[in-house]
């Protein structure tokens, strides 16, 4: 079923005009007649299964909440490098259906791809309507969020409760995901992954203090490495 | 450090003619000369660190045998439709890293995608060129396999020690992969993914007394759910 993203808060049985946003993807796209019925997502989460009541505005009323959790227990911030090509929006969309809460896109040292902030805003604008349309699409209730950032050397890795760092070399020693978890109770953690070309020592000395992890005994793509750490977190808590 | 998949078998400190269709790779793209080290791998799986002897023809003797077991302890045979656009490419290409066995593309009644013999021979081709890298990238010993079948009925599933059939319906019903693989001991595995629009219910039908896997709470794409598995099982046996 078609879902939407609000901003405002919606009650039960009460008639709300729909943002302007999506006006036109339910006239249009969707061609709805009033009676039709699709999901809202509120601003504060809340999902809803709402009826259309009206095309001019369009209006709907909310008919019940869904009650079912979608989203994960843990806040996962997925830290990637900007990634070449259209592997970026892979990252975004894959890691969005898997759960992620947000996304820091900071700058590795051998990072291929390098953006002014021009660039970098037409980039997020870009991320953002991927992320979204990943959200509704996986019946989230929660659109991960997007930001840049610099150097890893400029980011405070303490506010998290646990940080997981995947060190390509470790992949025979690093520990594993779910043998991490298994000893910890965290709500927030942050994953941390390097560029096509691997992290420069400099880079790997910030984590000496934090979880190697091990991703498997294969070696993965700088872009399919979150989906296979994504995929283990979420499975051991869900 | 680059690989080459070989059909014949190497013996340590023996000098081997390498195979043709590696030929142009090593004079022209990766300009080797003689000294410089690559790996091989035969065609009983075993890998090798070697050395270039010659260019001419293109020869190398094998120094060490590499013993790091790089393939997962169990067989996974992937059962999937064929998958619309760039969809079908990404499946291969990750799944290959996240260490499948074999590939079986089937004809699911919800099928997007028709392809003739003509077809499904040139789109072979161009699988088995993205595993055969995939395979190189990842420093896997074996290369997965990838053959076409007809509908989903005409398949003999008993030939696996375990079946695991995911059904999107069951996203809040079916079992954990974890919890299914804690409970049996199995040497072969058959995981069968529906294509976009889902499966019919005569298909559901087939798999009544087989498992079926939760993937999650979030509906992940077709392309994705294959990815999820894969992780979460190769994330259990390493």
């Amino acid at each position: 079923m078609q879902r939407y993203f609000i901003k405002g808060t919606v009650s039960l049985n009460e008639t709300c005009v729909m943002d302007d946003e999506h006006v036109h993807h339910i006239r249009n796209v969707m061609r709805a007649k009033a009676g039709d019925k699709f999901n809202v997502v509120d601003g504060e989460g809340n999902a809803y299964l709402v009826r259309l009541t009206d095309l001019e505005p369009v209006s709907y009323e909310a008919i019940e909440k869904i009650e079912n959790e979608v989203e994960l227990p843990v806040d996962i911030t997925l830290y990637s490098p900007f990634l070449k090509g259209d592997k970026m929006d892979l990252v975004i969309q894959k890691s969005t259906e898997l759960g992620v809460h947000d996304f820091i896109l900071y700058k590795a040292e051998r990072s291929v791809v390098k953006l002014d902030a021009k660039k970098e805003k037409s980039r997020l604008l870009r991320y953002e309507k991927i992320a979204r349309e990943a959200s509704e699409q996986s019946r989230r209730t929660k659109i991960p969020s997007i930001s840049f950032a610099g150097a890893l050397k400029t980011i405070d890795f303490t506010q998290y409760d646990l940080v997981l760092f995947a060190y390509e070399d470790n992949n025979l020693t690093g520990s594993s995901i779910k043998d991490i978890l298994t000893r910890t109770s965290v709500k927030t953690i942050a994953v941390v992954f390097g560029p096509e070309g691997g992290f420069t020592e400099t880079e790997a000395d910030i984590f000496k203090t934090y979880e190697n992890i091990a991703l498997g005994r294969r070696i993965l793509r700088a872009e399919t490495a979150p989906l296979y750490a994504l995929s283990v977190i979420g499975s051991y808590y869900e």
